[in-house]
């Protein structure tokens, strides 16, 4: 590390965050479950495959169109088990409260959060609270951690892509990622915008239901469909192409992020996912990702190729192509969270 | 509730954070799992018991002597799994950083982690970093949430306490809330004032080798050994005879309360767990505690009565009696964490 100091862009999602990773805490916490650096760890107790994964949500705005910090903090964590072919059970919840706080936003937070624990089938089983002077947190912060259990048979990882995969993504790009940021700025767009936070655990079952041979699973979060791709490009070690014009964008969405100079491809999503699957299978897992009501936009974005390990690369609607890299620095409007 | 903006007096640990938990939290999340309010929440998967709990870290100041906020989140995670009888296993870790804060400090801090995971023998497995706008948070806030097996034949939780226990101490009473509390004003007492941060699942497995008529298990953290027996004598709905000339108390710790006007029945502990055992075993299980490297102060403290269900009384060293409420409203020096 150069830097002498926590940047903003340490927690972006993007390469500077993996370094501090990678530099700092890899060294320390040595072990193989902890290094796959997927979106959660996977490991056996007696004889059973578990999937735990932690997230703290720090978003600002807390309250946007779509949702809320609470139904976020359960989705997310319910969608990282879910992306290790786990079926979320238990999650936890950790609230850091800034003194003064309005107990009517803690309630609504907390309605938001029972809500989507129960659309996600899952069970908040314990909790803690954590209040702070006024001035040493911003509003409130929430942590969750869940645990889940993978079926026999299930075998997703980041590093399992393989050459002559289909790349299937489950809706539409950078829906979340440009209604916190235009709400946070306090512009004012086409009203349809709003997040896609949203459980995929229901739809991750559909999908083993129509086939096992999906080999990686990742919700493309902080960083976007861009930095998702290049991570498991790079753990995989193979390359990927995928098609501008099969993206699919909403036209709001697209045209808000021209104005705003954003690339849809570095956005969070919070509510989609990305799958590797077997070419012979990808119809019949796309057809049940369709089939599920957070899924009926999904298409096949792209392909798994043996040439350029490491790299990914779009073929753009005008017929180029261009390198898709990994998000290095932040723009200084994502400051604060995602 | 009545207030309508979250005070310090929520996140003590005593009445009103309890009240905040029953008023708002369980309404929302109606499980009998979550209601339990034990310190780590117990479940079945596929026929094994588990342990799962979490915890919010956001002690001010973040470095103290005996430890700081890295090993206290490693420790504080796995006692709250071992107090429901479990064998930690897993531990995520989720970190909320300051813009600004210095790499080297959060580097001594990721390193007192490892060494404590080390020492308790458990693996950090997941992890999440956000970093927030200065200003945004103070410094770090650390997350760990622990996942632990128990085994067969164990069965412990807060409501399981009965007459005629006896109530085991395992050493010195406030320590770690002592230390942070005049480390934080600027004060310099004795030296040998130091947290006493320590896991205790090596002296938890102990302690069922000995015996496994151990009814309950609490670490007394946030609000001490006062609040903690409230809350068991409030759940098993049994009656609390403490005695203060039995209660470990190191003299210079007594000294510095007594100075600055505190109870240290109500300052925090973080490597001390309280035990009601089965009386015919109860000395079996405290030499037990005393073999283990952090339990060699150990005491009987007192007993379970079947009168006055729900309250904790101390006789005190001058031969009369007091009632040891909850805490109520905390001292305005406590503000921050502990």
């Amino acid at each position: 590390m150069n830097a002498e100091k926590i940047l903003l862009d340490h927690g972006s999602g993007g390469k500077i965050s993996h370094n501090l990773t990678t530099d700092i805490m890899l060294p320390v916490f040595d072990n193989p479950i902890l290094s796959g650096l997927d979106d959660g760890a996977v490991f056996d107790i007696e004889g059973k495959r578990f999937a735990f994964s932690t997230d703290t949500y720090t978003v600002d705005p807390i309250f946007f169109p779509g949702g809320n910090i609470g139904d976020l903090a359960i989705n997310g964590t319910v969608n990282d088990v879910a992306m290790c072919g786990a079926t979320p059970l238990y999650l936890s919840m950790g609230l850091i409260i800034e003194e003064g706080f309005l107990i009517s936003d803690l309630k609504e937070i907390i309605k938001e959060m029972g809500s989507a624990a129960q659309k996600a089938n899952v069970k908040v089983v314990t909790g803690d609270t954590k209040v702070v002077p006024k001035g040493a947190a911003d509003k409130i912060f929430i942590n969750t951690s869940g645990i889940g259990l993978i079926p026999e048979g299930i075998d997703v990882a980041i590093c399992n892509a393989r050459p002559k995969d289909m790349i299937l993504l489950s809706g539409s790009m950078a829906d979340h990622g440009i209604t916190v940021l235009t709400k946070r700025e306090g512009m004012s767009f086409d009203l349809s915008i709003k997040s896609d936070s949203a459980p995929l655990n229901h739809m991750v079952s559909r999908m083993f239901s129509a086939s096992t041979d999906i080999h990686v699973l990742r919700d493309p979060t902080r960083g976007g469909v861009g930095t998702a791709l290049n991570e498991i490009a790079e753990k995989s070690k193979i390359g990927i192409r995928i098609f501008e014009s099969k993206i699919p964008v909403k036209d709001e969405v697209a045209g808000a992020c021209e104005l705003l100079g954003f690339d849809p491809l570095y956005l969070a999503n919070e509510g989609k996912l990305l799958a590797f699957v077997e070419p012979d299978h990808a119809e019949d897992v796309l057809a049940a990702i369709r089939e599920d009501e957070f899924g009926k936009d999904a298409c096949i974005i792209g392909e798994v190729t043996s040439d350029a390990p490491g790299n990914v690369v779009m073929e753009t609607r005008i017929g180029g192509t261009r390198i898709v890299d990994m998000l290095i620095f932040i723009p200084l409007i994502f400051s604060g969270g995602i």
